[in-house]
């Protein structure tokens, strides 16, 4: 294989090189417990509050704590499981959330929670008019994505908030903001969640850290007791190097984002063109509008999304089906998008960073259009 | 400050320099997802499982599965909240457990288990004929550490294992083996326990990883429910670059396992000779025999251990006053011991890596002898 063009993004990055140093000299020489006593560890402790605060700032964050976690997948299960929820109270969740969220409901709904799922559109986005019709006073818990990892589409979190707040007062408000953070511009402030979810390898950092920010007031309890690390809300030693790592992550992309999006948004619009010029019958399933420009998911006709990526994967291309994760069982979200019998099983998620290289382009549509063509001869034989 | 004399291992280790070298290049140019299809991912896969046959095969593990966490805290808390209870069933944990056990504990009584802490000695160990009396056929779990964080005792877990199937038939043993492992012979063959916790950061290894192994036949589910890893076991993408990074900090420490092993007991013989000639009533806490080398805690009389903590970081000399993660609150371990009035504030922990330097010895216990003075006149006045 020569050179390689990773269009999955949304999977995992590579984590910047400056960053991944910035952790190998922090595990090396810096690799003082925070919680212990003399000067060192004292002044780990002072780093790790700076980079907590300048997490916090990059989110707009209102006032509430941030808490590390091992990545979103824990985020996510500590605010669906430990969260204050009368028994049997009802919780609503998007049909198309992560599986740490579905899951988690999935576990809730057996411990006797009424668990609902939101419908979603075909877009991937979280319909709100039936959203809304799911809202009242019982609903103790709701959990909707700020961005589809599957397609890109942006929830109006602030919409759906402010309809929770209204409908459903006694709930609580999460949403899983991995996909977003870094991505388009998130202030906490404006969406005035209760909960937000984000992740340090999504966006150049290093994988096993992440935070969960929970706003004043909100009743949470531990996920995983021990040691009173966190305040005493997330116990284990603090991985110190990864956060400041994941703090460094958010600087390099806080500096270069209106740049970086603008190249994001220039790589996908040629990206379509050139698919729609080249490609017959091809369904664009991410949301024109309200969705991230580093996530083109499309079906093509007539072929399977695991065969086509294997095709093109041999001329160095990577893409994604959808989230890796679930990449190895039959995916619970494509049914959800109301595609015909010859897209259905169509589906490829591109998703760039802000190291995709829009002259790429041409190669990637010339391999997916000639993949394309063997594969459809060969299915008609 | 000049020179630093690093005496705190047990509360965390400096990285291996190759092993932070290793993760870095695993974060930056194999970053692919494991969970993914294309073949840069399909061989992390196979990392993955090489590094998961590898620790378990330094465990001397029968069958199984090992699990990866982001620590030893995320693996105790798994052991006890995550494995078959009956309702209001009893749960016996060791009085001188690591706080994420001692912890998650209080938290099942909490939610009505009959959870009994099993009474310790003097020098941090389980008591094991009051351990036996407390055993009878509701106990349904059981966790006891493998070696003691606070003063390097050797629990005999292959003993409380047989005494445990015996008389308590229906419970799970879980043991904590963070402080033991890669520190004493570990064979999880012999000692037969169902469920075994090690960490990575304890061994020279990354901060935010660590396992929990699972013999075949328990019943435990999930304490983080997502995507598929870990064969459904524990969501959230792998942290394969940590992981990789323990497996070979593994590799290193087994290589020179009997070397480093001779050099801490050389250090710590040496270091209680000194200390015995130069320190007045000093009391030997942690045991003669079945200790780890790596561990030596002591009471100084008549001086907060705190205050002789700082004195002697003057000097450069780094030691630790019992578990880091409780260092900021007076810890509950220390009533445990039985000291006397002038003993029981001075406890100072040593804890050595095989980076510690036995030439250091007179010079420590100089800076000791010297600080001790000042304060315990300073006391005196």
């Amino acid at each position: 294989m020569g050179k390689l063009i990773y269009l999955d993004n949304a999977a995992t990055t590579p984590c910047y090189e400056e960053v991944a140093e910035l952790i190998k000299n922090e595990s090396v020489e810096g690799y003082f417990n925070p919680s212990a006593l003399y000067k060192p560890s004292v002044d780990n402790a002072v780093k790790l509050k700076t980079a907590r605060d300048a997490i916090k700032s990059a989110l707009h964050a209102p006032d509430g704590e941030l808490y590390f976690t091992s990545g979103g997948s824990e985020a996510d299960n500590t605010a669906l499981f430990c969260t204050r929820k009368p028994r049997n109270s009802k919780i609503i969740v998007g049909l198309g959330e992560h599986d740490a969220v579905i899951n988690s409901a999935n576990e809730l709904k057996k411990q006797g929670y009424d668990v609902v799922f939101a419908p979603i559109n075909t877009d991937g986005s979280i319909n709100v008019a039936e959203f809304k019709a799911l809202l009242d006073e019982t609903v103790s818990l709701v959990s909707i994505m700020h961005v589809s990892n599957e397609t890109g589409a942006v929830n109006d979190i602030e919409k759906l908030v402010r309809l929770t707040r209204k409908l459903a007062p006694n709930a609580v408000f999460h949403s899983d903001g991995v996909q977003a953070f870094e991505k388009i511009k998130v202030n906490l402030r404006a969406l005035d969640v209760d909960l937000y979810t984000i992740s340090a390898h999504k966006i150049h950092g290093p994988k096993g850290i992440g935070a969960l920010f929970v706003k004043k007031g909100v009743s949470i309890k531990p996920l995983i007791y021990g040691g009173g690390q966190e305040k005493g809300f997330r116990a284990g030693t603090e991985n110190l190097p990864a956060i400041l790592g994941f703090e460094r992550a958010i600087e390099l992309n806080e500096d270069n984002f209106d740049k970086n999006y603008s190249k994001k948004v220039d790589f996908k619009e040629y990206l379509i063109d050139r698919l729609k010029a080249e490609i017959n019958d091809l369904v664009i399933i991410s949301p024109a509008e309200n969705c991230t420009p580093n996530i083109l998911t499309v079906a093509f006709p007539n072929v399977r999304g695991e065969v086509l990526l294997h095709a093109i994967e041999e001329d160095g291309i990577l893409v994604g089906i959808g989230s890796a994760c679930s990449s190895h069982h039959e995916s619970r979200f494509k049914s959800l998008l109301g595609l015909d019998e010859i897209h259905r099983d169509g589906i490829i998620r591109f998703s760039t960073s802000e190291f995709s290289d829009i002259n790429d382009i041409d190669f990637i549509v010339k391999s997916i259009e000639s993949h394309l063509q063997v594969l459809q001869n060969y299915k008609r034989v």
